[in-house]
């Protein structure tokens, strides 16, 4: 197994967190939250220490109608403009670019022009050489990026290997472990974490962790994967994201020791904001029909399902998946 | 860190799964659970391929008033036979004994005039000779016997040790290491669990595992410490228990690999019982609250209240924890 780096007492100076809530939680709602929410998310993450917020998903208004959805789906950068002003904090702006969703070359502007700082590039482990060509696109107009490959639980070791090493001699500044169906084990995660590090480590990059908590294993993924070395986490407020949704941020930051990081403000958040969301019918988080798609290593989709259709009869849920 | 035992393919035989559903869920019902359920819940567990369900507590009547608590709050011998007659099953019928609140040389009888096999004595470390001093007791009187050592997050580690040791030389067949208040991560977990299987190799006996669900981490802990050797594992319906409650069954039926553990029978027992308890206003799982009392190592009751209040201040709360 993977040694332990760092300790409980201490803390990691490579560390940084991420708040994916927007863009991950946006998946709930289809991005309409609004602006007072972003505003006091924004506020929060810095309050809170947090070193990116993700603002949404820059995706081609060729590709989907903006009626369908909230802005944070095309992330327009007026609209980021219109929360952060000049940004002049060290709380870094990020947004998700996906491999074929994105008009990249007409809506990715240089970076002295954006608020952007960081674009994490959406990919399959088919798409590598897409992902690529994305990455050098937006690391030429100046921003930091990293190649957050998906659904990796599906993937081959070797073709993983592959992909990493793409990753490594292009200008990504990390590459991303996401465990899309919230499908991988603590003991995978050390693993597989151990091995995009070894990769990584080549090349001078940092790793990133993102995880799904269908089995309930989102945060314990998460402090796993940083305990063997990964240093980017993702979390999202009360574990908001599609489906059984992320790890939670006041999880996380209870979890850290960097004295930078303030929880106080995450839980005034949440009392706020998030309870509302509920209340308002928006659904995620862990149960037992994403339980059993998590556990089958199956898109979280037939579960979603289920959960909208207010289902009980498990049994039959799992019978139905296990067969197809 | 410990180096793992067994891997995730296969399966190791001396793994055994204890269901505490009605002991620790009985904690958020006083209870009183109607008998259709305990019988459905035995059924169930023979289906599953279980080997232990837990009753309930063996609670002195001279202690706790009987008008206030449902019966397996004392678990007489003659309401479980009325459930599972002469148990000519592989299933294993265990109840919990409280030190200092058991009238044990009254209540407990010899083992072959009862359908009680295994009694788990449940202490706090500065009453270990009173727990020996039951556990001898209840060997003699022919039972297998746990000794479950409770809140040792909060415990020295020299303590703990000759509480081990204590429990080597007695002849309780296995040692519990119990996170009562949720606190420890995996990390802590792994290493406990070496500390515990090493004093209890010397004497030839297992070590279990009672999680507890404060911070999301009872199944990660649960597999945790079953990866590194641990081997009676103790879980609940839909982690029924005491505040956040535990382990769910439906999560580590999922895990383990033993082709004699059976899902299905758990999910018809969800789909039927569990659903409509949590309709009748019992309360129990993770929520903001739990996380904070386990982040900061206290007892739940605190979080407890703030619960059944339906408070939202978590904020608030945390500060006034944090004063305690």
């Amino acid at each position: 197994m993977a040694p332990k780096k760092g300790n409980l007492l201490t803390y990691r100076k490579d560390i940084s967190v991420v708040d994916a809530t927007i863009r991950d939680g946006g998946l709930c709602n289809n991005f309409y939250f609004d602006d007072q929410f972003i505003r006091d998310l924004y506020h929060t993450n810095l309050e809170a220490g947090l070193d990116y917020m993700e603002f949404g998903y820059k995706a081609s208004k060729d590709l989907f109608d903006p009626e369908e959805f909230g802005k944070w789906k095309f992330c327009d950068d007026q609209d980021i403009y219109d929360i952060v002003g000049d940004n002049d904090t060290d709380l870094k702006i990020a947004v998700m670019a996906d491999v074929g969703r994105t008009n990249f070359k007409r809506d990715i502007v240089e970076r002295s022009n954006s608020p952007i700082d960081l674009i994490r590039v959406a990919t399959y482990i088919n798409t590598m050489p897409a992902a690529i060509e994305m990455i050098e696109y937006c690391a030429k107009m100046g921003y930091e990026t990293t190649c957050n490959i998906m659904a990796v639980s599906k993937a081959r070791k070797e073709d993983i290997e592959a992909a990493l090493d793409m990753v490594g001699e292009s200008p990504a500044n990390a590459v991303y472990l996401v465990d899309s169906y919230g499908a991988l084990y603590p003991e995978e995660i050390s693993v597989m974490s151990e091995l995009y590090l070894e990769h990584m480590d080549k090349y001078g990059k940092q790793v990133g962790i993102h995880a799904h908590n269908n089995q309930m294993l989102a945060f314990a993924n998460t402090i796993e994967a940083c305990s063997v070395g990964v240093s980017m986490l993702d979390a999202t407020m009360n574990g908001m994201g599609r489906g059984a949704g992320n790890c939670m941020l006041e999880q996380l930051l209870g979890f850290l020791k960097n004295p930078r990081y303030q929880l106080p403000p995450v839980l005034r958040f949440l009392e706020k904001n998030m309870d509302k969301l509920r209340e308002e019918g928006i659904q995620w988080g862990y149960n037992t029909a994403y339980l059993l798609t998590g556990r089958l290593n199956m898109h979280p989709r037939s579960a979603i399902s289920f959960t909208k259709e207010n289902r009980q009869d498990y049994a039959r849920f799992y019978l139905d998946l296990d067969q197809e």
